[in-house]
């Protein structure tokens, strides 16, 4: 297995945080994605989305490269079931896939590096980009607020008291939120569950500021 | 099952055709977006998300209600497995939701109802918010009509010669783009797979024109 990565982008880091949780140490490339890596050979031609993570890995039918880390992380759950990522029932693994979705769908596209540029492209200031971040930041995580703080199946972690996919996904979101200086006194349920990530070792080995390609 | 749905809504019109595949009819509930009924109670109450659609259930421990159509979906496969809408294999499952999620992450979420109207409300013309939705499906279907189009897997279909998870996703977008007056001619492999998709009666019966809260 070889993985596609960049140490800020926080689709990478979901997937590192799920490979560490896995006990799996894959090879990494790394993808320059301020400096348009993403865009040229070779990694334009490994995933046409231009966008990291990406997992290339060797099947039973030959090599394939893996894309989007909602998939790679749901492939890394079936083909190495021990830790599980997803509780067993099929209700609770709604919950915990709605959890996820929330911060992939509902966050993260809308403040990722080329929608940014794009923004800054049709004039907008720096001051106001970083306001479009914080307010799609602040939509996201009152909503993950409510229904994390109104629901007894959370626990120590997002589902339970073991970490799984809903923490995988918020504890990227909440280092790029803390990176924004966004105000995170109205989430304490989100603060409470990201810290207990954060002390175990599979997600603080895969923060940002721990991978080989950091910069300051 | 009760399903919170709106016409226009491409979520709820995923979940629609995935539960049409599944041979299941649940009671609607119509939530119209533009009126903003998502945003009051009752709606808000059920998801606070403030978003369409959301399906409840009764489980095994009491009265449920699911939200974000792909979770909503992985839900109607586990429960209702025939037919599959993803394959067997884990390399082909990955594919899949990739392709999914290449929808769901990174062309749906910046063309949503609410991003357009954060768009208007700082000072862009409709004809810029325009150009904002075609810019980005224009990214996303490139870079999946070369994803289908380069993988010996696709068939008739995303996925083989059966409609799937990644089909249910395609179609809305692709109406999408249609409403929108987007140049699809780049893009002949979507259009042959969404072609043969609305032929069959579980896509055909979940347009939005067909409906019961259609609007003109």
């Amino acid at each position: 297995m070889k993985l596609h990565t960049y140490f800020r982008s926080s689709a990478a880091y979901r997937v590192r945080i799920a490979l560490n949780l896995k006990g799996l140490a894959p090879d990494q490339a790394f993808v320059h994605l301020r400096r348009g890596e993403q865009a040229r050979p070779p990694f334009a031609a490994l995933n046409p989305e231009h966008l990291v993570p990406a997992l290339e890995v060797d099947g039973p039918d030959g090599h394939h490269v893996l894309t989007q880390s909602l998939a790679i992380i749901e492939y890394l759950d079936e083909t190495h079931p021990a830790p599980p990522l997803l509780p067993a029932d099929p209700l609770g693994r709604a919950r915990v896939r709605a959890l996820a979705l929330a911060v992939a769908c509902d966050i993260h596209p809308l403040n990722n590096l080329r929608v940014l540029g794009r923004l800054k492209a049709m004039g907008h200031s720096q001051e106001e980009v970083d306001d479009w971040y914080r307010h799609w930041i602040a939509v996201g995580l009152t909503a993950l607020e409510a229904q994390l703080a109104g629901d007894p199946r959370t626990g120590r972690f997002c589902h339970g008291d073991a970490p799984g996919l809903a923490d995988v996904l918020l504890v990227p979101q909440m280092a790029n939120a803390r990176r924004l200086a966004c105000p995170l006194d109205g989430y304490p349920t989100l603060l409470r569950i990201d810290e207990a990530c954060r002390s175990l070792p599979a997600f603080a080995a895969a923060a940002p500021d721990r991978q080989p390609d950091a910069e300051a």
